[in-house]
């Protein structure tokens, strides 16, 4: 994802997105072709039918990489990856062969809003999840696509897949989601793209006011909802991977760094070692999208050799607060080699498997 | 100082500056007015006749502002403070009351360059000396207008300054002032106004190579050249000050923080609570000069509220390499009232006195 518009001065993301939904049980009076305008249309689950398109550098988008491979619909869902960077009003398909996804060739995510939606008018962001006999977009709602992946998708899921929406947890998880969303997730571009002073001074605070509670919330709690990882961590997790390598410079949430915040770094490490975490983490895509596109902030296109990423792997010390990531469940296993973060972009990723490297 | 040029897409530093020197020995033919050209021109050292222009923004003024602090120069030589930001071609004396310097009565640090120099076509920098008498700038070659306060103006030095030019180690200080100016001192500025990702990359290198032979050259030594507090401190300190705040994310010097450098920052530490050092530091107009000056690498003028200082003051634990900052003499005292940082602009600053408060 990547639009939003300044508002008097202040970043506001724009959240119009083509709101279909994939469901276990569509309402037939909604499926695509019906008078059901787009956006509430209702397609079905179907293994094999849709492509997850993504870019490793965007937070949105690595939720879905990591929630799909959590639940193990990387044989049910295919995914194609664009590059980190995107030209003017689109992602692209430059990191593969001809640049053409070897799917959907078609060299630009456009071309799939395009045959849906003729002059599609909004932003082109990713995740999208596109319908491969037709070519068209289904959806680009991503936080309903996550959701749906857990829920619609249930009965693909792998043996052992985690429940990332626990019925027990629901409520307390869409007050903690909600809280994330706009002030942590959505709250570092707030502070990056402010075009006032005084608006980057009140987004800070509000970014570093969240960050705290999470610093309290998370001391005496292995995840955010307490035993087992939900998609609240995977929320979370996307942005504080993203915190020290694009956000602490490039958007100045610099009181201090992700390592500096003793409860949220270990909990990010703890993280990052849980199969699905920091094993879809692509550091140089992370870091040469937010420094390469955002030339308004970055006018030489720049981009950083740090920070120094050696400390990910230290100790973390977060089972001596009980639970465990999966609970009855279990990790998922090596990466499929064409789906593997390279060595090169995440330094502690083992090339034989795809799994990030134990301490 | 503010001046340079890109070549070839790599940064460097425009080093033309009028070259007049200040001695206690003049030689009668090279007086100014002499057919002598400007530049190679030696006014005599004489109390009260030559004003000190800096801003406390600048790390090469601010070389200047703590050497004569050190060595109690401050009734001997008076001070002008240019406000953090300046025009297109000029430092202004914005701070104060009528934006006029009260002694020069000039607004601008570039009249005092022209009333010497009608049309000077260099960059008007500080730290520049002007004599108060003609209004012209003397010199703005700042590593000899340190120097020769230390060893021209010997004379006028307060019981117990330090001698920060010591004999037996001349030689040894200008290998390591050489290495700390173009690695460290002007690395930082290398790497953040690099035009192309190559010049940048080189400029990293460089700046981490120099700064990881300190972190081990100071292990084991107290200061650099040992036992005592030299010019070459006074150098490598004022890019120390101002690494966190402006260097790790403006200039992109990222690979850690002056903080995750466990020997520079409690080198740094030390310094900072030693007079003279952190009692000049000014991290409001450090920041507003970097983030608010340099619109091409900034376009918004935004100013990070970030990093979190309090940290400064956490016992460095230096006093075991043994060595004393000051030797045989003293350390200077309290700030006269006019001088002092604003405890607004540096929360370790006294207002009763000026100085650092102990932790």
């Amino acid at each position: 994802m990547a639009q939003g518009t300044y508002v008097e001065q202040e970043y506001n993301r724009d959240t119009s997105y083509i709101e279909d939904r994939i469901v276990a049980d569509p309402d037939p009076a909604k499926a695509p072709g019906s008078d059901t305008p787009i956006g509430e249309q209702q397609w079905p689950v179907e293994p094999g039918r849709y492509r997850l398109v993504v870019s490793r550098a965007c937070p949105w988008a690595n939720r879905a990489i990591i929630v799909r491979r959590l639940l193990g619909l990387e044989d049910v869902i295919s995914m194609g990856v664009a590059g980190p960077t995107h030209d003017a009003d689109s992602w692209t398909f430059d990191l593969d062969p001809d640049h053409l996804d070897p799917v959907l060739q078609i060299p630009r995510l456009k071309d799939a809003y395009e045959t849906r939606w003729p002059g599609y008018p909004r932003g082109i962001t990713v995740p999208a999840v596109v319908d491969v006999p037709s070519g068209g977009v289904v959806t680009n709602d991503f936080p309903q696509i996550t959701e749906d992946l857990s829920t619609q998708w249930r009965e693909h899921h792998r043996e052992g897949a985690p429940d990332l929406w626990p019925q027990e947890h629901l409520e307390e998880m869409a007050t903690i989601n909600k809280r994330v969303y706009t002030e942590v997730n959505n709250g570092v571009y707030r502070c990056g793209f402010a075009g006032t002073q005084e608006s980057y001074d009140a987004a800070y605070e509000r970014l570093w006011t969240a960050l705290d509670w999470l610093e309290g919330h998370l001391a005496d709690r292995r995840y955010l909802l307490g035993e087992r990882i939900t998609e609240a961590d995977v929320r979370l997790f996307t942005t504080l991977a993203r915190f020290d390598a694009a956000y602490h410079g490039h958007f100045k949430c610099n009181r201090s760094k992700l390592t500096e915040m003793p409860v949220l770094w270990a909990y990010a490490r703890d993280l990052f070692t849980t199969p699905g975490f920091g094993d879809t983490t692509d550091f140089v895509h992370i870091k040469r999208h937010y420094y390469e596109v955002h030339r308004d902030i970055n006018p030489t296109g720049v981009v950083p050799q740090g920070p120094d990423l050696t400390g990910w792997l230290e100790p973390h010390g977060r089972e001596s607060l009980g639970g465990s990531p999966f609970g009855d469940g279990t990790a998922p296993g090596p990466i499929a080699e064409g789906e593997r973060v390279p060595v090169e972009h995440n330094p502690f990723v083992d090339p034989a498997t795809g799994l990030v490297r134990p301490a």
